[in-house]
C-alpha cells in the first residue's frame, strides 16, 4: 500500500473519457476518480434521470466541477468509455459504446462471466454473447496479463472481489481445491443497492439491520466459482454501513495448515500488490480487515486467523464496495490496459478516524 | 409469540429479589424487568462503583424507580438474588449468595459449563466446582425440567443462545449431528463487551464497524458444543449494533433435506415456545430474522433457507444479547423455576419503527 | 415518571378501538399500546396498501397479533377510532369516522388548529371547519380540563410537543411573554418523514446527516404559537435516529432569572405530571434530556441552563416523536377523555443501553 | 471549489515538518496531509503513549506510512513543526518547539486568544504569554494577510470556525453588529472529543446521541466573540457522527434584509474562496449545508435562509472538524505563510454516497 506516492512523471499522456450511467454511485465515484487523475479527461457525464443538472446536484463532493449530465443517447467519441449503467443496459448497448470509443470498461455484470451458458444459468440469458471472448475480467490481482491492451474490460462484482481476493492464494498454495468446504459470508453496506430503492432501503427500515439479503443465490456466486474453479456456499448480509464489504471465508483444508504456511501463501500473492494490505493479529485497535479502514479507497485489506482445534483457516477480506469492488477497479483495470502507472489516480489513503462512510 | 399478553391472575404469589452487578447492562435490564414484573419486588441493587447513587443515575430509564445502589458487600435476605457480575465474581461468592438467598439465577459463564475440566480448558479453572453439577443451565428452550425447582440457575450466553436456538431442531432432527460441518457466523453488537471498556470501544473506533473480535475460540463455542452434543466452528463479528446477537448456521448435512421436513423441525420444536417465532422467506421488508425486530424483547427469531444446488442449509436466529441473551433469559429461567406463568414480566413486544438499539 | 405502576384494579371498563391508517408507523404504535391496554379491545386495523396482510407483515414486533388489516371504507361499529392517516385524509372522512365512532382521536394535524383561517395561513385550508371547535387538542400538559370527556382529539405535532413542553412553564412564569425573542432549534429523526419516501429518505442519503430540513416556515410552529400565544423562531434538522424529537429552546428573558425561580416553575408545573421528567445537570452520563433515554416510551425529559453571561435561558426537552409525539400522546389523551388512569397502557419504560431508536 | 485541481508546477520548494502529538486524531490527519503533500517531507512524528509503534499502528489509513512514532523530547530540526497536542502542552513547549523549527503551527487552543487576559477568563490562565502578540490566528477566510511569513500559526477551533464562516459575511455587510442578538446552535461529531475518553464517550453510551454537551460557557465562544467583535449565545449538543460540525446561527438583524442582499454579501466574501462553497435551497437532495458532504475535505459548505414573518436570519455552515476545524485548516494556513499554492495537499473533493464519516 502506498500513501501519497507520487504519479510517474513520464506518464504524461492524456485520454478522453466518458462516463454513461454518472448519476448513479458507480458513475459518481468515476467522475471523481477520473476528475483527479493526471491521464484522464471527462469529455461527458451522461444520465437520462438528471439530464442537463449539473454533477454537483446528483453528487455533492463534486459540486467543484464545470460539467453536466448530458443524453445517454449522444456520445461524443473518446479513448475510453466508463458504463456505470444497471444490468443489461451495457449488453444492450454495448455496439454503440464501441462506436464512440475505443475502449470500454464496463461496471456492470454483463460481460463478467464467459459464456451464453453462464448467463442463461445465473441471469436471464445475454444479448451480445459474441463480445464475451473478447471481455477481460477487471480484477488486476488475477492476473494483469489479460488486461493489457483490452478494449472490452469487465469490472468484477464488489461481493465477488471481496472473496476472490481472500481465497486466491489458497487456491494457488493448493490448500483449497475443487472438494474443499468453503463458507462465504458476506456483510455489506447499503450503497449496493444502488440509488433510491423502495420501502426496505429507506433509512428508517435499513438502519441497524443484520439482515440476511441473500440467503443462498446471489449471482456473485458465479464469478467466484469461476475465477477461482471451486464451489462456495455464498451468503449475503446487509450491515449498518453505506460503502463496504466484509468477506469472511470458512475454509476446510483437508489436512493441517500452519500459520506459517499461510503467511508464506498471503505474502507471496500480495507483497507486491500497491493495493492489497495484509492485516492479520497485530497489536492495537484495528487487527484484521474492516471495511471502515478502507473507506473511500481502492484498498483491500486481507487476513486470516487458523482454529487450531478443528484446522478451520478463517479468511478475511475487506475493501469498499464502490471503490475496490466498482468504480476504483475499473480505473485500476484502465491503467493497467493502457500502460499507466497503476496506481495512478487512486492514491488517496482513506481517513482515520472514520465512521460507517 | 404473544404480544401484551395477559398475566396469570391466579399467580399472586411476589418473591422479594436483588440484583448484584445492577450497575452493569444486563444488571439495569435485570432492575427493569423486576420492577415490571407481577411477581417480584426488588430488595437491593448493588454497585460498587456507584453505591449510594440512585439506580437512575446510571440506567436514566430508570429514573422513575426509588432506589439506590447499595455495598454488594451487605446482602440482605430475598428469595431470589441474581448475579450480572464479571466472569468469577460468582463463582468467588457463591457461598455468600446462598447465605443471602433460596435461590441464584448468575448471568455470567461461571456455571454454565458442566465440569470443573471444561473450566480448565475454556477459562483459568474454577474456585467452586462442587456447585457445578447443581446448576441448571437456563435457556428453556434446550428443556423445561432441570429448570424447575431449581436453586442455582446458569443463565446462557447471548451468542451460544443465537447459535444453539438456531440449531437445536436439526440436530434433534438428526439433520445435524457429531460429523456435521457446521459454521457457526454470528454478527454482535457493541453492549456485548460491557460498561466502558478501552479505546476500541469508543464510539469513534467501534462505529460502523465490521470487525472480526474472535475469529476463533470465542468461550461460547464450549457451550454451543456442551449443549448441543456438536463441535461447531465459531466465528464472532462486533458490527454497528448496540444491542444484538444474530448468528448464521452454515450446515452441510450429509444428505439431502427438503424445506418440508425443515420446516417440520422448526415448526416441532417452536411452535408452542413463546419466545420463539419461526420467519422465514414471507414477503414484505421483514423476511428472516433480524436482531432489530427483537430489539428490547426476550423473543428470539430464527429461520432457515436451503441452497438448492449445493445441499447446504443456511439458519438465521436472531436475538437481543441483552434480553434473551441475557437478562430476560435469567427472568424466564426464574419463572420457570418457581413455577410462574413463563412470560410473566417478558411481554414487551418489541418496536417499530426501530434503528440500531 | 413511574416504572412499571399497577394499573388502577377498578378501571375494569373495556372499550373497543380501530386503528384508521394502521401500516403506517403511529399506526403500529396504536396498534401495539392497544394490544397491551388493560382497557381496551382492537376491533380493526385498516390500510389500504396491505390490506389482508397480517399486521406483522408491516409491524415485524407485532407478529404475535392475530389480526389482518382490513378495508378503510368499511369501518365497523366502536367505542373509540384512532385515526394515523396522512393530513387531510380525517378532515375528508370525519363523518365517516363519526359514524362509526363514538369518539375519534385524530393523529394528524387536520384538527389541531382553532379556526378555518389558521388553515388557510399554514395548510391548505380545511374541508370540515365546523369541527375545528369541537375538538380538543390532546397535550394533557397543556390542561386536562379540554380533554375530559371530549369526542373529537387533536394529537399534538412531535415536534411541537417538544416545544411546548420546554416552554410553557417559562410562559406561565411570566418569564417568557409575546414580546421575547425564543429560537427553538429542533432536531429529529427520520420517522417523522413516514412510510417510504424518496430518495432523500433512502439509507445512503439520509445516514449520518445534520440536515436543515425545515429551515423556516415548518407547520408545526403554528401549533407553538397557538398553544403558548407567542411568536417563536422555528428550524427543523434531520440528525441521525430513527425515532425522537429534541427542541432546544434559547429564551431571551428581558430581565435576569435565577436558576432557583426556574427550578421552581419547572418543578411547580411537572412535579404530578405522571410523563414528564426533569433532567438538568445531575452527574453521569446522562446530564440533560436526550431523545435516546425516552426512545419507545411516552415520557419527555425537560431540562434548562442559564448563560450567566448574556442571561439567556436554554431549555432542552426531548421526547420519541412516535409516542409522546403521537401515538402515546393519543392514547393518553383517550385515557384522560375515557376516564381510565393516565398511565394505563404506558408503563413502558424504555431501554438502557440503546442506540438510535 | 476545486475538484482534483492541479498544484502549481513552479512550487517545488520542500520543507521539512514533524507532528508533535501525531497518535492523536488531527496528528493522523495531519500526517496524512503532509505525506501526500507536494511541498512537504515528513521527519517526526512524536507521541508518547505509543513511541516506536508505526504510525499505522494507531492510523490504519496510514500502515502504506514508513514511519515510526518517536519521543516527543527528542525533537529533530525542521522547517514547520505542527503540535497537535492537549491544551496547554504547546504554551508549555513552546520555546522547545522554536528551538528546533523555524516556524510552528498550533492546533490547540494555546495562542488563538490575543491576550492573557482571555485565557484568564476562559481557561486557567497562559504560561507564554509573551508569545500571544506573535501568534497569527489561522482562519484564512478571516484575512490572508496575518498569516503571511507568519511563524507562529494558531489554527482556530472547530466550532468557532464554523460559526464565524457563516457569519463574517453578515458582520462584514454591517447585518450583524454588537447589538444583534445571535444564537449559534452547534452539532457536533463524536471525533471533537479526541482519543479514548470514558464511558460517555463509548460507543454504546455515545451512540444515538442528541445530547447537549455543552449548553452554555464552551470556549469556543471565545474565539467567535474575538474574531467577530460580538457576543454570541452559543450551546453545543452532540450528534451520531464521528466527524463533522454543523453550525445554525439564528440571527435577528434589527431591520429587514432580502435574500438578494445576503446573496451579495455571501457571494462578495466567498466567490475566490478556494475552500468555501455556498449552497443554500437549490433543488435535489443536497439543498443546505451538510457535514457528510465535505467529510474528509478541507471544504465548508455556508448557507442561509429567511424567515419571511419575523426577519431572522438563519445561516448554516458546515465542515469537517479535524479538516476545516484543525488539520486541513493547518495545512491551509501553513501554505499561506510559506506562499504555497493554498490548495496544495489539500484537493481531496470527499465521498459521495457517503454516512456517517
Amino acid at each position: 500500500m502506498s500513501t501519497g506516492e507520487a504519479v510517474d512523471e513520464d506518464a504524461e499522456a492524456t485520454y478522453t473519457a466518458s462516463v454513461v450511467g454518472a448519476s448513479g454511485f458507480a458513475g459518481g465515484e468515476l467522475l471523481r476518480l477520473l476528475a483527479g487523475h493526471p491521464n484522464f479527461a471527462i469529455e461527458q457525464a451522461t444520465s437520462r434521470s438528471v439530464e442537463n443538472r449539473t454533477v454537483g446536484y446528483a453528487h455533492p463532493n463534486l459540486r467543484g466541477l464545470d460539467l453536466r449530465f448530458t443524453d445517454p443517447g449522444d456520445l461524443e467519441p473518446v479513448d475510453v468509455l466508463f458504463a456505470a449503467t444497471p444490468h443489461g443496459v451495457s449488453m444492450a448497448r454495448i455496439d454503440d459504446f464501441f462506436a464512440a470509443a475505443d475502449a470500454v470498461v464496463d461496471l456492470s455484470a454483463d460481460f463478467r462471466l464467459p459464456t451464453a451458458t453462464a448467463y442463461d444459468d445465473w441471469y436471464d440469458g445475454h444479448d451480445a454473447p459474441e463480445y464475451l471472448d473478447r471481455a477481460a475480467y477487471a480484477l488486476p490481482e488475477l492476473g494483469r496479463e489479460n488486461l493489457r491492451g483490452a478494449d472490452l474490460i469487465a469490472s468484477g462484482g464488489c461481493n465477488a472481489t471481496a472473496a476472490i481476493l481472500g481465497l486466491k492464494p489458497l487456491v494457488d498454495a493448493g490448500v483449497v481445491h475443487a472438494e474443499t468446504d468453503v463458507v462465504v459470508d458476506v456483510k455489506v453496506g447499503s450503497s449496493e443497492g444502488g440509488v433510491g430503492g423502495g420501502e426496505a432501503a429507506s433509512h428508517v427500515e435499513r438502519s441497524g439491520v443484520v439482515r440476511p439479503y441473500a440467503p443462498t443465490g446471489h449471482r456473485h456466486e458465479a464469478e467466484i466459482e469461476e475465477f477461482l474453479g471451486l464451489d462456495v456456499s455464498f451468503t449475503v448480509h446487509a450491515v449498518e454501513m453505506i460503502r463496504g464489504a466484509s468477506a469472511t471465508c470458512h475454509v476446510f483444508p483437508g489436512e493441517p495448515v500452519s500459520t506459517g504456511d499461510l503467511w508464506g501463501a498471503y505474502r507471496g500473492q500480495y507483497e507486491d500488490e500497491p493495493f492489497v494490505e495484509l492485516v492479520a493479529g497485530g497489536g492495537g485497535v484495528y487487527r484484521y480487515p474492516e471495511p471502515k479502514a478502507v473507506a473511500g479507497t481502492n484498498y483491500a485489506e486481507v487476513g486470516f486467523a487458523v482454529d487450531a482445534d478443528s484446522g478451520r483457516v478463517v479468511v478475511f477480506s475487506a475493501i469498499d464496495n464502490v471503490m475496490k469492488g466498482s468504480a476504483g477497479q475499473a480505473v485500476h483495470a484502465a491503467n493497467v490496459a493502457l500502460g499507466l502507472p497503476e496506481t495512478a489516480g487512486l492514491d488517496f489513503a482513506g481517513l482515520h478516524p472514520v465512521g460507517a462512510p
